[in-house]
């Protein structure tokens, strides 16, 4: 009989797929989850524009050109435009998801063997195109007890080596909702100018920062050759099976690079892109709408771990995830434990382990993503849900006293 | 300045994206292109079904499951049952496209360095995917005398080394438009078993099958292990835009690798899907239709081609292409020339070159692959200025004598 590659063996997985099945069993027996582990909003997506989709006429669901419809290029450049970032059609690059634009950058910017720095905790499906392009992941470890802010130069200077190529950034952060400052961004820019490598971001939860402008990338004019966007319109419109992304790039180079690889894929979505350019027409209200959901949640969701005894976060300045740490020892066994032994009046949650979104083994095992994508009723009660269990968790590392409320941080963190 | 990557300045092009620039120069003259090099059909989508899914209601566009949505493959069970095809719907995995279904089978049985045997000429964009993989294309050459027939056993045993992993074909076959007979398929059958191999079939043009029912290799049962097949409704319901296809394999171990890879990429598009799942639902009628046109327009170009001073074509049986051989020494000169020099009645045609389908270089110098995309009326057209074409081409290979309509195949075919 033939035999699979060797490589589809090691493709690395999603944090949270091995607690799938458990997930399915509790649901079997009668409990009901509470899904804080992934990343699909429960928010419709922007109606008007779906109403309008719908009228479209359209004979032949053609082949678009490969790198999108030139007139939602068009109208992505108004869109840039209202973030001050000038833009030319030829500048954006339309592409199937977000996830094409990360594999469509490994492959046109990076050969086997070369290297990405990414600061960690980070999403961890970039593991899993840097497998398909033979690159490799170089973490440089970023601190909880600092928010998540990107590291120093040093940390960066001692992970730079000759096969280095880019750094990788995601802003706002998944798995940490961090929203990255100027001055951050100037790090990394001096960095990136000084080595020559190309600085790719993640900013497809761009709208939602709430609590300042978000720093885009593109509005960095030094940064006009090394800069590239992925983008998407996923979260923006909750419209995750689009399968409608970006890739933003003013260096010519690099966009003729990844024409290649997107003319061989033919076309991007055609459906997904129509719908896309309709619900770019009138989207400020429904964006302001929905970014305001979004903060109610994350403020539920930030008030209630921060009162938890022995939960430590910072405040998570965008996205919809927050990452905490928990009194636990470990993160992977705390979350199949929710599943299979946990139950508050009828319901668990279901949390994303930490260790995961880390490439340094060990780090994160006491951390878990949580993605607030459940209204705020459901997230209030999955907050009780998660306290209770947080009390009864066997493995909770509090001393009795702390677990009584004495300060938490007091101990653990100072 | 970073600098791109080197594998991305070498990725395969398009055989016939060195005349884009020329077509653009003919077209923004004043001359019409009748295009005969693309696969774009102008048949409409399946209206009834186009009709069906304004209407289909939905309000939050989210992820479907990596494999695609569950009711759309049990209704591809059905599908594949009308031709005796029994199938679970596990062993069906929705794809983007045909295209991501050729990734993600490369992916997945195939290491770096490892080897696929293809009958050439082949669809050239096989070269891009291997070039993504790190694959090596061997090819093994079909013969236009005997209508690009499956090469024999010694052929193939010819290339086979310790890193072969697969034998990949297209049926029907683009460009060639070749069926395989069950004679050819039991040829390979005996070939994968005896070396361990994988049969990896493009089956996307499987409804386009003129003169015979089509052998799918799924019908093959000693080939459950072996057998991955290819598909797409780009070409079957005339929506190359909506970017849906699948891998269909009984391997389990297969499937279980592609599942990474699908997993890693969250879905296929979702819009895509819905409309492919109303599509099905009464397609009978209108796949009825459409391969009649084609059939019409196949019989209309085979006709005329014959009939040419110098050309010479075997009847092609599927798909809508025909790969003929002309009276010319430099095809990409013929083509280049078609639009740059020629014009009939303010007309020209645009055609495929030969060598970008041939991995062994040298090879197909005198042909050129026909896409018969245009109605029939256009069609005819096209062939009145393709005749006039090869009259005044002044690198026409032919004697007077046999221009004048001497018998075509005698001096050169015989």
């Amino acid at each position: 009989m033939p035999v699979v590659s060797r490589r589809s063996q090691t493709v690395p997985l999603s944090p949270f797929r091995k607690l799938i099945p458990l997930a399915d069993r509790a649901r079997a027996k009668g409990k009901h989850i509470y899904h804080l582990n992934i990343g699909q909003p429960d928010i419709k997506t922007h109606p008007q524009a779906v109403a309008r989709f719908r009228e479209l006429p359209w004979e032949i669901l053609d082949y678009s050109p490969s790198n999108g419809i030139d007139s939602y290029r068009e109208a992505l450049c108004g869109y840039y435009a209202r973030f001050g970032v000038q833009l030319t059609a030829d500048e954006i690059m339309v592409t199937t998801g977000g996830s094409e634009a990360i594999l469509f950058f490994m492959l046109a910017c990076l050969d086997p063997g070369d290297e990405i720095i990414i600061p960690e905790p980070f999403y961890a499906n970039y593991n899993g195109y840097a497998h398909i392009a033979g690159v490799t992941v170089i973490p440089v470890t970023s601190d909880i007890s600092d928010g998540f802010s990107i590291p120093n130069a040093e940390a960066f200077a001692e992970k730079i080596t000759p096969r280095t190529r880019a750094i990788v950034i995601t802003n706002p952060n998944n798995p940490t909702g961090a929203c990255y400052s100027r001055e951050e961004m100037e790090l990394l820019s001096a960095i990136v100018r000084e080595h020559d490598l190309f600085l790719c971001v993640d900013e497809v939860y761009r709208e939602f920062s709430y609590d300042a402008p978000l720093q885009s990338v593109l509005q960095l004019e030094e940064l006009h050759e090394h800069a590239i966007v992925i983008d998407s319109v996923s979260k923006r419109y909750s419209a995750t099976g689009a399968r409608v992304g970006a890739l933003v790039c003013r260096n010519r180079s690099v966009r003729e690079s990844v024409d290649r690889f997107a003319k061989l894929r033919l076309s991007p979505p055609g459906l997904g892109q129509r719908l896309s350019e309709v619900m770019l027409e009138d989207d400020g209200p429904y964006l302001q709408e929905v970014k305001e959901e979004y903060q109610r949640r994350r403020d539920i969701v930030y008030d209630r771990l921060r009162q938890m005894p022995g939960v430590f976060l910072s405040k998570p300045g965008g996205a919809f995830y927050c990452f905490a740490r928990f009194p636990i020892a470990d993160s992977e066994d705390f979350c199949r434990w929710l599943l299979e032994d946990f139950e508050y009046e009828g319901a668990t949650v279901m949390l994303s382990p930490g260790p995961g979104f880390y490439a340094t083994p060990g780090l994160g095992m006491d951390e878990c993503r949580i993605a607030y994508v459940l209204n705020t009723g459901e997230l209030a009660k999955s907050m009780d849900c998660l306290e209770a269990a947080l009390s009864a968790y066997p493995g909770n590392t509090l001393t009795p006293a702390e677990a009584d409320g004495a300060p938490a941080g007091a101990s653990r963190f100072s």
